[in-house]
């Protein structure tokens, strides 16, 4: 039996894997799922890129999880890379799943297209405070493609504006890419967010970057913890297991 | 429930849809599947692409058809951007079901190889009348490659030449382009009609042309009408609601 | 009822097939598992591509084996080529899965990454007698990907150390370039062992130099044979009919 410590990705809080928890606890496994540092409705959004890494290596001290298998979603492949620098000894292994893995000195931002960026960067502009509020026509077709408008809405509901400076902060990850610790990248073959392709879709681009890796794929979209809740949680079982 | 307007591709006519209509119909939507003119068995194939557009605006006008999903399949995902162009108000939803989507000013000649232009341009020449008839032995590989032997003969045998005038008109698509019209792409993964890749597959070279568009994908070939209709019309319900 | 004969990769013998053809055998099939020259444990792995493709050769004649499906997996994408070659009027289907297809001229060496060249280099060279052994990570990881890891112990067991000469041995394929007889590319969608993408991934890299081809696809990782022998027989079967 594992240890999972689930990290969401943009305008999420840790509340996005409730489903997904239920069904891996049912099989025996123990998981953990902390709301990164300027997430979550209601909270300072005034964070960057360390801050959102260090609240997450806090609460892995602070309850002394060893062990673990570290899963990153989205936006959250940069901090699980960025965590694995600061305590490698307490990861077993690192799960990447439809999650941005950066080249050395990269941001997130560098890694989405021109018109995403510039819907983002104008977003952010106008909303006062540096943040993006996501547009739902953009969760409903991009983001959560396989599943009805209900469960749109429903999901839709829980998203909170995300932080923008972690997203465009550059990040030195040379010591991530000597960790010697074992990697697996989790793709949903539906997930349209990134344009599907060789320049900027999730898999194989950044995926290889990880060297030898496991490669567990499964039908979805980028959002599949609220669509397949309980297909992806098995998937994360093959995902983390030795 | 929805009323869709399901257009065939080249070489076939409106009956290549039965199957799925039967399914979409036991599931309570509203069907309706015209042949484009020049298409079907006995008839003039003599036509240019503006005349198989205006034969399916005829069809919807005559029919008052309005707040349809508009699907077109391969070739006629050619034909469907140019009728949304025509009655954009009648139309809920576009689906391009593994269905060229050219750029403005492009035919669809110009967005399949080389050798593929040679072949059609030598069976037009052949033809005497400029029309294309299938290969059987491209039939069986390439456009049912998930069909017994038997199943390829069967539907081959309710094909008729196509007309090469409407593969070689260009089209102007700019209004196209400017259309607020929601779109999806279902997209078949064994479709191997055009070569699978980066430089001339379906999926993601034209999908990707759309702008913001929902992908859905299944198994299946190029002729899953055919091969898996209950299956395919489970997925045009998933690509066609809001 | 087809007569298969069943090529297998690197560093595995006939014996890798057995629970494929157990299931292939139910269904009415005749199926040969023939072990090519240098392979297996226990044998002299002093050979050349040239004898590689001799031993199936007369191991097919020797059994007047006629009207075959002759499938080769990974390495032996390039032996049928050559077996195809020497004996093309015995062979009804080729069989490509998840297997090299070389251009005229070419080593498998040429269709791998530099760094897994130069990985492969070194263990030839370090092990004294020109052979590869295979790493463990790597089997776990990229070979089995979809399996657990007391089958990825259980079948990493019955490996062998592969000769290298076959491998980097350049081949002259004019001839097969101009074989009429069918192909089939079976594609197992998990398959990391070559990264995926268009630079270096089997699909559709190497499948589209086959011309005209059947395409059949399934979920699973390089070894499928192990961790899905009954689905991959069912491929097989879609795969080599006619």
């Amino acid at each position: 039996m594992s240890t999972f410590v689930l990290v969401h990705g943009s305008w999420h809080d840790g509340s996005a894997w409730k489903a997904v928890i239920q069904h891996l606890e049912v099989k025996g496994h123990d998981c953990f799922a902390p709301t990164i540092a300027g997430h979550g409705k209601g909270v300072n959004k005034n964070v960057n890129h360390a801050q959102c890494t260090q609240s997450i290596v806090d609460y892995i001290i602070d309850k002394d999880l060893t062990d673990i298998v570290l899963l990153g979603h989205s936006f959250a492949g940069t901090i699980i890379a960025k965590v694995a620098e600061a305590i490698s000894d307490r990861i077993r292994r690192l799960i990447f799943f439809n999650a941005f893995v950066l080249n050395d000195g990269e941001s997130l931002r560098n890694n989405i297209p021109p018109d995403s960026q510039a819907l983002l960067d104008n977003l952010a502009r106008e909303s006062g405070n540096n943040t993006v509020v996501m547009p739902f026509e953009l969760w409903r077709e991009a983001c959560l493609n396989d599943a009805d408008l209900e469960l749109a809405k429903f999901s839709y509901a829980q998203l909170s504006p995300e932080p923008y400076q972690p997203l465009i902060d550059k990040l030195d990850l040379k010591q991530f890419y000597s960790l010697p610790i074992p990697k697996s990248y989790l793709y949903c073959t539906e997930d349209n967010v990134l344009p599907q392709g060789e320049q900027w879709g999730w898999h194989p681009k950044m995926s290889n970057r990880l060297g030898l890796f496991r490669l567990v794929q499964m039908p979805g979209s980028h959002e599949v913890m609220f669509s397949n809740p309980i297909g992806l949680a098995e998937k994360i079982i093959v995902a983390g297991r030795d």
